[in-house]
C-alpha cells in the first residue's frame, strides 16, 4: 500500500508509491538539445549582455571583456525593474503594485558545456562567494524584503539559455511559500524551543537510510516528505538562519557536496534538467532561532499535473529511502 | 514596468509582464504525439480496464461491453487504495499514514480523438452528471474528507493516456491548497460578511475587460491574479459552496461554457495540453457561506521553473486583460 506523509514544517501531504516504486531507468530521458550559435554568456560575447555588475576575473582584465571566471550581469529581460517606487494600491477586491525589484544572472563559468559537477572545487567556491556577495549588496536596498537565489538547468527545468547560470531576484515582499515555511518553523520552535531543521538533521543522521552525502559541515539527504522523485536537501550542520552568513570554512564543504551530488545525478540520469533553490530567512523582522537555511534540489524527472496543482499533494513515484540507495550506489 | 498583483483569497503574489506581453504565437507549440495502438479506453477494449463502477450506456447493453457514452472505472494504478484503515502515526518529527482513498477514471467519450470541445452538448452534460454522481457516492464513505475532480489533457499536462478522461480522487484529509483557499475566503467573509467569489463575479462583470464568456448561470474570465498565461476561471453566478449541489438547470449552461472555452483555446493554440480542477468545499465541518465552487482551467503553455517553486510567486507573460482580448476575438 502507498504511504501518506506529512511535511512537519508546512503541513503538506505527499503520497509515496511504495508498491510500484520507480527506478532511475523508468523516467523518460529528455535529452538536452544544445543549441549551437552565439551564446551571450560565452567568452568573447561579453558585449551581448548588459554591463556586468560584478565579476571574479584575472586582475589584468577589464570589466566586460574575457578573463573572468564568474560574472554577474542584470537579466536582459528582468521580471522586475530596479528603478521606481512600489506605489501599492487596491483595485476593488484586488491589490497591486509596481514591479520593483532586482533580477541578476550569475554566469557560473566561461565554459558553455561544463556544469557545476565538471568544475574545479575552487571554481564552485567562487560561485558560492558570488551568491553571498550579491545577496549582501542587495540587502542594502531598503525596498527589498527577500533575496531569492536559484538555478534552472536544462530546458524542461525552465532554463531559456543553456550556458550554466544561476539567478538572483530581490523581491519587495516576502513570498507566500517562504512565509509558510517561516511560520511552520516558528510554530515548532514555540512548542519545542528547538529548531525543526536541527531536529531533522539529528533524525536523518541517526536513521541513516535517507542520507546520501555527509562532510564536516553539510548533510545531503532525500527528505522524508519529498515532493519529487530523487529530491535532495543540503543542510548546514550548524544552525544558521541566513545563507549569506555562511562561514568561510563552510564554503569549500558546500562546494564539494554540491559537486558530488551533481556527479551522482549525472551517473544516474545522464544530464537531467534540475532546479535548486536556496531557502533562507528574510532580511529582517524575523525571529532567527527558528529557521535554518538550506538548499532544496529537484531533478526534473516528472511533470506536475492537475492533482498536484489542485491540492498541493504530490505523488512521489520513488520513495526517498530507495532514491537514497540509488544515489549511494553510484 | 511589470505589475505585482496579489491574490485576494490566498495572498499569493504574481508578476504580470505588461512590458513585453506574450501573444498566442509566442508560446512553443508542443504537438501531441498521438500513440496508435491498443487504447484501454476505446470501444471494444472494456476488458483492459478494471471492472466499471458506473456508466451511462444504452439500456440494452451490459456493463463492461461497448455501448456506453461515459464510463467510470477504478484507476489501474491508483495513487491511493480503497481498502484498509489510515493508522496515522508519528516517526520522530515526521507523520505518516496508510495511503487510503479512492482513485477513479471518468472515460469521457468512446471517441479517442474527440475532446470535450468536439462532443455534443448532451454528451458533455452526461460527463458533468457523472462527476456529480461519483462525488455523491464517495461522500458516503466516512473515511474521506475531500473529493477532487480534475482533468489532465495532453502529455505535457501529465496525462499518461491520450484518450480524453478526467479523474476523481477521494482523500482522507483536506489538502493544504484547499485549506488555504477556504481559510482565505473565510477571513474575507469574517471581515465583510460577503463571499469573496460573489464579489469577484460582481467586479468582473462590471469591469468587463477580463470576461470571455457569459451565460445565464456561468461566467468565464481570465483571473486578475492569473498564475499562468491564458488561465481561465469558470464561476457559477449563484452562490453555492458544493460542486455536487449544482442545480439541474445549471448543468446545460456549464456544458456550453466548457465546450465554448475549449473551442476558443483550440482556435488560439491548436490542441494545447491543459489541466482543470474543480474547486469545492470539503464534505463537512466547514462554514458554507464563505466558499463558492468553481473551475480553474490552465492551458499548459509554459514550464514552471525554480523561482516559482521557491517562492509561490508566478511570472505571467500574458496579462489576463490581454489574454481575454485574444479569447474574445476567436
Amino acid at each position: 500500500m502507498s504511504e501518506l506523509r506529512r511535511d512537519p514544517v508546512i503541513g503538506r501531504w505527499v503520497i509515496v508509491d511504495t508498491d510500484y516504486p520507480a527506478a532511475p531507468q523508468d523516467f523518460e530521458k529528455e535529452e538536452h538539445q544544445w543549441r549551437r550559435g552565439e551564446c551571450p554568456f560565452c567568452y568573447g560575447n561579453e558585449g551581448l549582455t548588459p554591463p556586468e555588475i560584478e565579476a571574479i576575473r584575472q586582475t589584468s582584465t577589464s570589466p566586460n571583456t574575457s578573463g573572468w571566471q564568474v560574472r554577474v550581469v542584470p537579466n536582459k529581460f528582468p521580471a522586475l525593474q530596479i528603478e521606481g517606487d512600489l506605489n501599492r494600491e487596491g483595485i476593488g477586491i484586488y491589490d497591486m503594485s509596481n514591479g520593483i525589484g532586482a533580477h541578476e544572472v550569475v554566469i557560473e563559468t566561461p565554459y558553455h558545456y561544463k556544469d557545476i559537477g565538471d568544475l574545479l572545487n575552487s571554481e564552485v567556491e567562487n560561485i558560492i562567494h558570488m551568491w553571498c556577495r550579491r545577496a549582501f549588496d542587495l540587502i542594502k536596498d531598503k525596498r527589498f524584503r527577500y533575496i531569492m537565489i536559484f538555478k534552472n538547468y536544462g530546458p524542461s527545468a525552465g532554463a531559456s539559455l543553456e550556458h550554466p547560470h544561476s539567478q538572483i531576484i530581490a523581491l519587495p515582499m516576502v513570498p507566500k511559500n517562504v512565509l509558510e515555511e517561516l511560520k511552520g518553523a516558528q510554530r515548532y520552535f514555540d512548542y519545542r524551543e528547538r529548531c525543526i531543521f536541527c531536529d531533522m538533521l539529528r533524525q536523518e543522521i541517526s536513521e541513516k537510510e535517507r542520507v546520501i552525502l555527509e562532510n564536516k559541515h553539510f548533510l545531503a539527504f532525500c527528505p522524508y516528505v519529498s515532493r519529487f522523485p530523487f529530491e535532495v536537501w543540503i543542510l548546514p550542520k550548524k544552525h544558521n538562519p541566513y545563507f549569506c552568513h555562511i562561514l568561510p570554512e563552510e564554503i569549500p564543504h558546500l562546494a564539494t557536496i554540491l559537486k558530488d551530488l551533481l556527479n551522482k545525478l549525472k551517473n544516474l540520469f545522464g544530464t537531467p534538467a534540475y532546479n535548486f533553490i536556496i531557502h533562507t530567512t528574510p532580511l529582517d523582522g524575523w525571529q532567527i532561532d527558528a529557521y535554518h537555511w538550506h538548499i532544496e534540489f529537484m531533478p526534473k524527472l516528472t511533470r506536475v499535473a492537475g492533482f498536484e496543482w489542485g491540492t498541493g499533494f504530490y505523488i512521489v513515484s520513488t520513495p526517498p529511502e530507495l532514491a537514497a540507495q540509488y544515489f549511494k550506489k553510484v
